[in-house]
């Protein structure tokens, strides 16, 4: 990392002004620790990337020539940088945001068929099966030392049962696990059994906390052929409103069929997102580094305050995100996040919104302030005390 | 229109800069007036919303509490202001783009069924069909002076083969022509015979030229109850790559069958367009009234040159837009637009883009600078000779 690269904590004010959903919704005196986006100023390779395109009047139509132009190019020397994955640049191709590239693949390259769908899962998944017109098929995961290790009996019997696609989260979030090379090997070989496809986000993967290891699904063998990854920049370097995601195929024929979707599937994406993920992919190691190094601190301290603050709660090992996923069931209420929100004045994502019917559980999001998180939790505490 | 606002010619340098499409994808030397972008800087209201969103940090996800919040009333005191049209700004929507809003509009609220498309038709919209999983019936128009004019005995067989959903794209692109109120009425009679539904796109609205009137389709009685319009500040003040246009539903429970769309299918808009576009509804007029001068005065200077250079042109009266759709088939040439890229250093959207199988037939963009237009079609007149 380089000594100059600091990761900067915005004022209360300045949050308020820039983060106009995980800020601008919740009451004065509320602290929002539900949607996932980070509370730290934007790395300055971007925020120099968007001005600039905005100093240009970039406002217009993208140039829409797929895996053509810097974008390719720049994701491919990050995956190899980052996860030692090599990916060809031209099997790139820009789409609006992860889910409108999830959709997107399952549409063009699916079988007809359910979706098999590890859940607890992040809320725009649970709408997957509505906006692609198919069912879906909950696959539980199961504890591994408090991992979140998808069943493979249960995808098994999913994939048999006649569902065409799994859609995988690499590394997971709610769940916060990131899967072992041999757990992926193990859900490949699943897979491939049946015929099946995959989709999979792997939006969280530049957020790989110290201890743990990315391993990209399209890295693995014999995968080419049945999978995409849908990953972006925007997610590390929090730029959602610059509609920048990625879906990279496995092989010629999959980026052809991508990149020859009718227009009204996918002409949604930015230029604005692309210059920001570009600058972010080329030159954003050293914030990135900088960032794990206070995600990694945020997990520290989060494990210190929940140990003294919640000494009930169980939590799963933070590999990746800045998510820490909370069992709270030893509190005795149903919907802890609306407990915490009335008493504690502060705002987390509940958990049935990741897992229908499930109570007792909440998300948390720990990219703020060391200050805040410590207030977060103290506040929870009593909250639920 | 105030004596301090103009619309301003960037410089070809600055145009490469900033449209990476229209003028980034031409080889040097080449003049693009083919997708429908201007070459006008910035609306100076809306340059300064974007920069201080941008110097806000304003990049995460959108506050999506639908209904609410400025663009709703933004869009409502325009919408009286420039078409006499009173809209509940609790019906207003924001997606990511037209072509998404028609989309949804149609996944959401339409019978199964055939869509009804009078062609030629602006090419995403030619893509709907096969996105949404329907046929799509072409419904052909007849010319009245030179205006096109929808069929309504094809409409009626479209409709009454079953067909569930009318596109109306009002004001027409690629025609320029603006529908009478009479012309308006006699398609909802239609219509509502068959029982169908009704999705106007009317991204063009704000670009009715002097001489025409812009009749929202939802304006008119008896419509409320099946018609949905897609409006966006997008077209007329250039920000494509900001990420916002609106569905402004008839009635309420429609209003709230958009609003629960599962979020994969909508949640693509950006904050950096809700920006922009409630800044140029709000405080945009001046600015698109010089524009709608500049708009005149090009389309004048059209009629002129393509007079003396094209004199066997057929051209249809411009009255909305600044996309003029010209019959080149005395000229003998299967693809004039081919033809002039070639022969002439000009680019024009090829009318087969519009009308799969027509021969002979361009889209020209006369958004230009009057010398550059002046230019295209003396080069157009060269290279068809």
């Amino acid at each position: 990392m380089s000594a100059g690269v600091r990761i900067e904590d915005p004022t209360e004010d300045e949050l308020r002004r820039s983060m106009v959903l995980k800020w601008g919704t919740v009451a004065p005196g509320v602290i929002p620790a539900w949607v996932a986006e980070t509370d730290y100023r934007l790395a300055p390779v971007v925020a120099e990337a968007l001005q600039r395109a905005v100093t240009d009047g970039v406002t217009g139509y993208p140039a829409d020539e797929v895996g053509e132009g810097p974008l390719g190019e720049a994701y491919a020397g990050f995956a190899e940088r980052r996860f030692g994955w090599r990916v060809d640049p031209s099997f790139v191709l820009p789409v609006a945001d992860v889910t409108a590239g999830v959709r997107l693949a399952i549409d063009l390259l699916s079988a007809p068929g359910a979706l098999a769908l590890p859940v607890p899962a992040y809320s725009p998944q649970l709408g997957l099966g509505a906006t692609t017109g198919r069912d879906t098929v909950a696959v539980p995961f199961v504890s591994e030392q408090g991992r979140a290790v998808i069943d493979l009996d249960a995808l098994d019997a999913a994939l048999g049962a006649g569902a065409s696609t799994l859609v995988l989260t690499n590394p997971h979030n709610p769940c916060g696990t990131c899967p072992t090379r041999a757990e992926l090997e193990a859900v490949r070989d699943v897979v491939v059994r049946h015929g099946a496809r995959v989709v999979s986000d792997e939006i969280h993967a530049p957020l790989t906390l110290a201890g743990a290891e990315h391993v990209p699904y399209l890295s693995l063998e014999g995968t080419a052929d049945h999978a995409v990854a849908v990953v972006a920049a925007s997610k590390a370097f929090n730029t959602p409103a610059l509609r920048c995601a990625q879906v990279v195929a496995g092989d010629e024929g999959t980026a052809r069929r991508l990149a020859s979707a009718p227009k009204p599937q996918n002409s949604s994406w930015s230029e604005l997102g692309v210059r920001a993920s570009t600058a972010a992919y080329e030159q954003g190691d050293d914030w990135l580094d900088a960032l794990l190094v206070r995600l990694d601190q945020q997990r520290t301290l989060l494990t210190e305050r929940l140990a003294t603050d919640l000494p009930l709660a169980r939590v799963r090992p933070l590999e990746a995100t800045y998510l820490a996923w909370l069992d709270l069931r030893a509190y005795g209420h149903d919907d802890p996040a609306a407990v915490a929100l009335e008493r504690g004045r502060v705002r987390l994502a509940p958990g049935h919104d990741y897992h229908p019917g499930l109570a007792g559980h909440v998300r948390l999001n720990a990219a703020t302030s060391p200050e805040r998180l410590v207030e977060i939790v103290r506040r929870l505490g009593v909250a639920l005390a």
